[in-house]
């Protein structure tokens, strides 16, 4: 049984920017050996969300957005930009919708995700940022 | 401590298509014996969602379908349709925001849900499918 | 290694309220003395569910009901509504969508969550209600 708390370190640009981490998480489920079990992701903020997705340009550029305007406007109205003075009311509205986390199951030491199936980090907030992603694989290893 | 994994092979028709899953999750729980601990669902695959949902015709038929209607209408425009050619942009904004997976709680040996609250997938794509639900229950016995 | 279950109990008014969770959860992590590993939370009801917000006025007072009337608007034709004759059907399409769990990580005895990011529920139901959170506690201490 292995219990291991990992993180993943991102630099981005905010603004809707779709991130594929599906490498990276593949990978830290290889490097720890696990064979069968649970890996939780988590972003460590409230502007980002995790989800998966096909990670071709269409959706990642435009059709996710596109969505996400029709929720929460970019120019609607926000009470918590008149409590802060901000511009990212839209962002806390389209982080907590789509989700801080996921849970992913492992067997076969691997995440059994579809072909065109990629796990991605969503930044919604309107600059860039350093973010760290919380990573918890638990399971059985060989 | 028990750590297995499952599958649920599924027969869909898409088209927004809830399927109530919860006798077979719960009948997977009781086979394992667990009677504490977690169970992850997940998907495999870009254009199906987990969720849970009160499984009456009402909201499976028409309610549920309405509100996706309106984050991502079928006939808006996708570039994910241009780069395709096929017709499923809506499809993968659907199941993206719904989520693919579902973390539950294992109490007592079952998974505890309200009286009307069914464990369910979403199948958002535009032609019938078979379907991969992975399966991951952690947790004790006895 | 714990594998624990927890419960918290929570009155409700309802109406898309929005209540901030963190502490109560982050004491359960303490109190089992779990240093790494995973909580999931689920709720037993089908009008209620979890995700993590910046929990200030603005956002939890008007800014995601908002985006809410947008999916699913209060005053919207629910086929649930007719089947019943009840008036909650824009609650279980709203609680569907954002989700009725959350899988979190814990690390370094906590959950290693944003200044501005706190764990909330949201009662999307009419009326005032009782709720139990489920809590499931599982990874390793010391």
């Amino acid at each position: 049984m292995i219990v291991e708390h990992r993180t993943l370190e991102l630099s981005t640009r905010g603004n809707d920017q779709i991130l594929d981490l599906t490498d990276q998480v593949q990978a830290l489920v290889a490097e720890t050996g696990l064979t069968t079990g649970q890996v939780v992701l988590m972003v460590q903020g409230s502007t980002g969300a995790l989800s998966t997705l096909e990670f071709e340009p269409g959706l990642v550029d435009h059709d996710i957005a596109a969505a996400m305007e029709r929720i929460a406007p970019r120019d609607g109205r926000y009470l918590h930009e008149e409590t802060w003075h901000d511009d990212n009311g839209h962002s806390h509205v389209r982080a907590t919708l789509m989700g801080p986390s996921l849970a992913l199951v492992v067997a076969d030491g691997a995440i059994p995700l579809g072909t065109w199936q990629q796990i991605v980090f969503m930044d919604f907030d309107t600059r860039s940022r350093r973010r760290t992603i919380h990573v918890s694989l638990l399971g059985v290893c060989g």
